[in-house]
């Protein structure tokens, strides 16, 4: 099987998980009628602006896998669709734990959670080059799973740090997604093909 | 005329039917700060998983059955438009009945109608190899659909069961997909074709 | 310019109109527990089936007219757009009145505007043939355009009997659609290019 | 890479966040029997309408953007992330600001912000011709750009205007995006490559 219908089905889940975050965005109280007040909201709009880069970038990275993986089978869309739950679970979660260590703590383990699925995501697919291109050696085959692997073993860390200081731990979820959409970059640029 | 925009827009229904779950996972109370409260939500989460799983393996199994179907007309798209009012209404019922017993027997009961649509669907678009492809004989597109009657069969006695033993037929509902999965699976590894 | 995105565009506005509307349906109240309290919301299940059925019409619709159209423009664009305003609009039109029959109005209203964009669509794409395919000869353009100006006529008379009995009206509707799809459905059977 | 996954999963975002709208049309309380009173909700179905064609003008642009540009890496991918964000808090925006001249500020400078990053995705792709079709000239692509600048100044300046003059701001917000819309129909009548 090709991996079209995955792909369109994958890419509405990404695109309503990531456009329902605005329903999330703190409505000012009825009557506001300064711009004062309004600013007030800004951890709602900044937690809307991370929540957008962190959904945005597992896109981005699905998006990268599966210009790798070219073929599917039933076991690989199961995979996927685990993958697609914790996705639309992290939609959510930021407002499911009420104070703000919590929240991080359940937003990090869920970012956890979803790179083991990622990462057994391509296990899965690259042995024996099962459903990857052949145009992927065994050995760049390998390194791309070794670079996956540091995802939950991050998130993790981050989640034992957002218990303590949940800000810090918000800002290193992000810094580990600019870290897989980074060198991802470079590589496109360097090889062209569709 | 071929499947393409009824793929596309059936791919849509059942990305938002299966994102929209999340919007059902029990919000904890605020001032919530204690991770043992959040732990208390239990079921509501429990909940999520099967009805994901479920949805995805609905989605799974349209995705095999629309491999062989490979012509479209206006009778297949009523029926196919019907299977999709069923998928989008089992994405809100499990809140649809309050208590545990009520809610399970109208889930199922969902179920095994969505499941002789999915029989109609397929008799219809296999009589005569009216629609499907020329690949499969008549003897395989026999075989298939009667697999698919066992379907509502199985999800009609299970809804009984949930009346009594709600959680026994909500594992029941989930053991009747791996069923469906399972074969598929090995299947799809055989015939590799797009 | 193709259609594709075009067509993209406006299954995922159809799909997310019918999905949505399932959150319309009543929610029992909190401690029902017997099959029968939940019957009592038959009303709610009989607006769903019939909405569901309305937009799928006119996603069924939209799709024939398409085959026909086979290059787009700004113009025709914005004239889509509007159609789809109008699909958006009759997913919650349906609560937009809070008695039967100003409601039954409110959603005859819809479709008849609605109708007359559909045929603003088919008048401007068919003049002189300038968005649609050459297969298609001038007369059975015409012929076409006669049936859809139809619509329009035929839900402003529905939409004056829904303020005095408004299931008839609604009753109506639903005939209208089967007569859009009915001869449509015979035609596609006969001519099976994609 | 080619932008098919991108164009797609950007579809999906506009769609959702266009469909989102309808949900913001102000229900009518309780009881409401008399039309008289349902027309009293008019501000809410202009809202309606001027935010569809707003939303629906951005997705016009983007398509026709994206019919120049043929390639994308990982920052253009990165950049249209960004401008789906403010797509998809336009769609939530109205709601924004409890009276009318900070909802439309806010509106306004939404728009502004969001004209800013189209420049910056059409500065990205087209240097050097980097993601864009050789169809188009080192000239053109200049002359397009000019264009994309005029919006934020343009948004900027109604954004003022809102804060004294709500309605004529929004009146003016229309105006600037069918200023974009004009040009490129007629140039798209010209040239009919796909």
């Amino acid at each position: 099987m090709d991996t079209n219908r995955l792909e369109t089905f994958s890419d509405g889940v990404f695109a309503i998980a990531i456009t329902l975050l605005v329903l999330e965005i703190a409505v000012p109280p009825q009557g506001t009628s300064l711009g004062v007040e309004l600013l007030g909201l800004w951890p709602s709009y900044v937690a809307y602006l991370i929540s957008f880069l962190v959904i945005g970038a597992i896109w981005m990275n699905h998006h990268a896998m599966f210009r790798h993986i070219v073929r599917t089978d039933g076991t690989l869309m199961l995979l996927n669709l685990l993958n697609l739950m914790l996705v639309a679970f992290l939609a959510a979660a930021f407002t499911h734990g009420a104070d703000e260590s919590l929240a991080a703590a359940v937003y990090g383990g869920t970012l956890a959670v979803l790179g083991l699925f990622v990462v057994a995501v391509w296990e899965y697919a690259s042995r024996d080059h099962r459903l990857i291109s052949d145009a992927l050696t065994t050995d760049q085959a390998r390194a791309i799973g070794r670079r996956y692997l540091l995802g939950p073993v991050g998130y993790a860390v981050a989640t034992g740090f957002a218990l303590v200081l949940p800000w810090l731990a918000v800002l290193f979820y992000l810094c580990l997604n600019v870290f897989y959409l980074w060198p991802k970059r470079s590589k496109s640029n360097a090889d062209t093909r569709g």
